[in-house]
């Protein structure tokens, strides 16, 4: 058996892709250590075998998954004797929800918050594609979205509610352990972990202890990646 | 075993509570068939017993549970033979999550949408009650937290994306089959087909076929209730 799984790299180690977290998560909470292939913003023929561009691509002997979500359930399936990831149906089900959420409210919420911090740890081949493809979406200068986060981030942790109110009354998204909808969440704090110095979570919000614990699963995988502590 | 649901009257057998309507589903999605006792805003002390104030409150022979996600969990365990409402612990954590995005999401989205219908829909007796705790709370009368709604529903449907994310790809929030996570979100719509003639969902919405699957359920128990078919 070999898995790889091709995710973005940074420069100096960075690897902050929130999606790609996801499944390292995963693939650990399976039990499983893949090779890490680093892939360049602007070296996607890396997974050309894929027939899209975007990271994470699982690996696994002849096999090849692309998409976060395809990649879970595929391994829930394939490793279906190693702890689960979804529980039954129902838990399933339910993490899809925290996948549409986690992509509609985290993700959106935190770009603007670091996308300039998020330029400045991409490699420097990539940061002229970073650049012009982000100000595209944006439709502006990527210092003029991250200015007055300072102001803007109270909006943010407030939409972070149905979150704060899960891991207030338990110690996971998933109940007393962590699992799927967890490993989704946690992602994408990944990202700014990865790539910026702005505090995001207070340090006396549930969220952030939440995070602590995260940080601490599996031996500290995530905790040992180079990022930012806070 | 006698089960006894207390939740809020409205006027000509409108009942519109989103809690009472969480609890309506789960007793149904485990067989049971509960007695109706309706509370009024201003007749709270039929649910003295309780120690509190709010419904819905559930009496099951001699025990009483307040609380929605308490009782919840009360019926899960007390009926583990009936289909369950979370299926494992995994479920049972996620739908924590659920439950917390409803109440932070969901509700406050629709209340200021349609609160002046609530009122028109709340018993002769609890208008003037009705009225100034929501106007107290809103700092502002219900007209005017109402007005404008056609402009403001937008914003409503596009926090709505999680659920329409989640529905558009499997038929229930908890996949193929409706679990409790399901009856959080749709308990939310109750109340505003109970009380109001306004379109909060479009008919093309995924959210508006997974909202008639919901209606469907059970015989259309949800769908018998008196309201507005919208």
């Amino acid at each position: 058996m070999s898995l790889k799984l091709y995710w973005l790299d940074g420069k100096d180690g960075h690897r902050f892709g929130p999606y790609s977290w996801r499944i390292r998560m995963a693939l650990a909470h399976k039990g499983l250590e893949p090779e890490l292939v680093g892939v360049k913003f602007t070296g996607k023929d890396r997974i050309a075998f894929s027939g899209q561009e975007r990271v994470p691509v699982l690996v696994d002997g002849e096999h090849w998954v692309a998409d976060s979500w395809a990649i879970a359930t595929y391994l829930e399936e394939t490793y279906a004797e190693a702890p689960s990831l979804f529980g039954d149906a129902i838990g399933r089900g339910a993490a899809r929800f925290v996948n549409g959420w986690a992509d509609s409210t985290i993700l959106p919420g935190i770009a603007p918050l670091i996308i300039k911090d998020v330029f400045e740890t991409v490699l420097a081949e990539d940061r002229e594609y970073f650049r012009k493809s982000r100000e595209a979406r944006f439709g502006k200068s990527l210092e003029e979205v991250q200015e007055g986060r300072e102001e803007r981030v109270a909006e943010f942790r407030k939409r972070l509610a149905p979150l704060r109110a899960t891991v207030a009354e338990q110690s996971f998204v998933c109940g007393e352990r962590p699992a799927y909808a967890d490993h989704i969440c946690f992602g994408c704090f990944m990202w700014p972990r990865g790539t910026s110095p702005f505090r995001l979570i207070e340090p006396d919000d549930p969220i952030y202890a939440w995070r602590e614990r995260m940080l601490d699963l599996y031996g500290g995988l995530a905790r040992a990646a180079p990022g930012h502590p806070l």
